[in-house]
């Protein structure tokens, strides 16, 4: 029988990271990664293989990150908790002293009449499904995506990039809807359509249909769109059944239910990723936040615990991300503002724009805004959103340092921040500071 | 006699910003901004007035920016503490309730003998002076910075855009190096030189030469440099004469003395920016860093203790720079390794280096690298350096709220950080949390 110090059932963002974070923690111990595929893939570049990258084999995960880990493509089917083992679809049975879950998530599958016709495609990370998807629209004209959250939106600008004619359905008053504010999907939903996207919101879909292959999308009210291709985008459930049938615990949001050190209900089983259940930052609570980033850090978190227990302190999800659609970035950490209010906080948003360089006539200078969301009894920043150019990702992640230290409103003024010229607001303009400037203004 | 609550003396950076946020935090009180220029130049812009923007009159801020203030253009020559009052060159007295002193700083003059020729140029806040300085330029081939920091680096890369001969004379062994260490130094350097500066280190000035209008730049060892203009860029020292004609302390680095609330020895006089002595964030000592950014916080600080004088506190100077030479940036947050190891610190350095986007095939995917710097006793972060491309600049301010936030390692490790594959690395390859992660490899 193989035999591991750890073995890590998966061997996506998740699993990788915690392969690589074991060996560094403890480079005496020994690793296996077993994976049903040979190759991974990038998971948040799947968008790009259509247009931008124009192949899957573009978007891999180098197997070389996995350092000393030994990888066995295989599929694990069942857990041994008493023998500390697992079993494989190919018969193998591995031997493990701690064990770590990262089966990642499928995508979900809507109670749409007619969504197994053909050319009606899920997002999986799946190298061959998605060299599948990529011939069908190479012979397709118009095509429809289900679902407008990001991964929905980042599909519309490739397959617009491909030269289709695409129609986004969704369902909420906005796309990216569950992601960020009205004022920040309004940007993204106008860059859309001014690239030739049509989006349409508030738009319930009935039925898809054709005969064998997909012809056309029934909305509600009669509206129809003609599809040779659609592209369900409409989020993910986590994969948890080798878990649940090993008797772990699953979590209210469908995940497998860990502590804040990511430790099942089995103390030599940790959880991480899409497959593990997450709990909210500020409120304690589950919630659904699927996230490569977030999956990740699980991973930096579980791989150092492994033999030493309490090392490292999940003490929730921010959740933090980032898109962009053309050339308009988009980045969110933290709590929504319509989020924040119907979790009952009690708020003071403050918001500013400005260039991104300085001063404004430095070539390649664009508009950047950013809104900060304040806990009004606390005055701590539970959230913010920042819409503008490539500098957007890493000003989102300036927001996600200060959430998670939990600064106030006048610890960020007071916040130590360097300017430039070629790459950032002005000082006296630096979108971030004037923002908390700004909510601490309306508390006169 | 005119009268404000607040008068400020100065108009750059820090004199706006003062105006601004006591406009914000004390909307019923007054405030007279005086100010010996109509037009106040954007100071981080003023290299760029040469090459980028090519013209002064495009490197300005907007006097809208004051607001509700009222702008004197004038010069305040004296300060009357006891009666509370300000007089100026041009026979004005104004009356103050509280008074900041903005007042800046004058670039210094080395003792090298005929800098008083013609064409040898300082770096001074004067628009006349700057277009005097870029007509000289205009008409020349030849053009000699004495002083490689980040100003003088900056000129040569703008001089060079104007199609100059361009050699930077540097005292130390590398340019950069009072604001970076060697191997950030290192990548500036080569990439000044890929464009066609000469760069010569561990050189000394001995003389400038000339008959009235300078002809060449004199080093030791008898290494001369022809030269059309002579562009010194060696540092600047505090405008403090009329702090100390009025009987304020100045401090051990040459600044106005002031406590952790901006305010000087007199309990109604504040000061901020370069007139300003700092004391650092590290040590608790005095320190010469001078910068807009440090400026402008200082401002924020002092305008919002105007009238509740504990505020708003100022737990030190970390200093956080980025520059850009050519196409690529650098950003440096906190203490050098170089600077922490002199202080006694005992360190642990990590580094991590990936592209910028992910997957590396993603269009326009840059090299970026990341040093952070630990004090291996409390695992605090205390500084950090980054080289790569347009999104160095908000990763130096990740890093910045790291180190103010008084993170350590594990922290670090466990940050949540929003990725995207236009925008960031990816969440496996993400630079602040890698090094991070490989500096505590080190401690195994």
């Amino acid at each position: 029988m193989k035999k591991a110090d750890v073995v890590i059932v998966g061997g996506s963002a998740a699993g990788i990271e915690a392969a690589i974070t074991a060996q560094k923690q403890y480079p005496s111990k020994n690793v296996i990664v077993v994976r049903k595929e040979e190759k991974a893939l990038v998971p948040c570049g799947i968008p790009y293989i259509m247009g931008t990258l124009g192949s899957a084999d573009k978007d891999v995960m180098p197997n070389a990150l996995l350092g000393n880990a030994e990888l066995v493509v295989d599929e694990v089917i069942s857990i041994d908790r008493e023998a500390k083992s697992v079993n494989t679809a190919g018969g193998e049975t591995i031997g493990y002293d701690r064990l770590v879950l990262a089966t990642g998530s499928r995508p979900m599958t809507p109670p749409i009449p007619n969504a197994n016709l053909d050319n009606v495609f899920t997002i999986r990370k799946d190298i061959g499904y998605l060299k599948q998807l990529q011939t069908a629209l190479k012979q397709a004209k118009d095509v429809v995506i289900v679902g407008g959250g990001f991964i929905g939106a980042e599909f519309a600008d490739e397959c617009r990039k491909m030269g289709l004619n695409v129609t986004v359905v969704e369902l909420l008053e906005h796309c990216l809807y569950l992601n960020c504010d009205e004022d920040f999907c309004i940007p993204i939903e106008d860059r859309m359509r001014d690239v030739g996207v049509q989006v349409n919101t508030t738009c319930r879909v009935k039925a898809i249909v054709g005969d064998k292959k997909v012809d056309y999308v029934e909305c509600e009210k009669g509206v129809r769109f003609k599809a040779d291709v659609v592209i369900l985008a409409l989020g993910v459930v986590p994969n948890t059944e080798l878990a649940s049938d090993a008797g772990l615990e699953i979590g209210k949001q469908g995940g497998i239910l860990v502590d804040q050190y990511m430790i099942t209900s089995d103390p030599n089983i940790f959880a991480i990723g899409d497959c593990a259940e997450k709990f909210c930052f500020f409120t304690g609570k589950p919630t659904a936040t699927r996230l490569a980033s977030v999956a990740t850090r699980e991973a930096r978190i579980a791989g150092a615990n492994l033999f030493q227990s309490r090392r490292r302190q999940n003490l929730g999800t921010i959740g933090v991300f980032g898109t962009m659609i053309a050339d308009v970035a988009m980045g969110v950490a933290g709590l929504t503002e319509r989020v924040a209010r119907d979790l009952g906080f009690d708020l003071v948003v403050g918001e500013a724009t400005a260039v991104d360089r300085h001063p404004g006539s430095m070539p390649g200078a664009r508009e950047l805004r950013v809104k900060l969301i304040f806990d009004r009894s606390s005055g701590r920043i539970i959230g913010g959103e920042a819409c503008g150019g490539i500098t957007v990702g890493e000003i989102t992640n300036v927001i996600a340092q200060a959430i998670s230290s939990r600064m106030t409103w006048d610890d960020i003024v007071a916040a130590q921040i360097g300017t430039h010229p070629a790459l950032t607001a002005s000082p006296v303009a630096y979108q971030v500071v004037n923002a908390a400037e700004e909510a601490i203004a309306k508390l006169n």
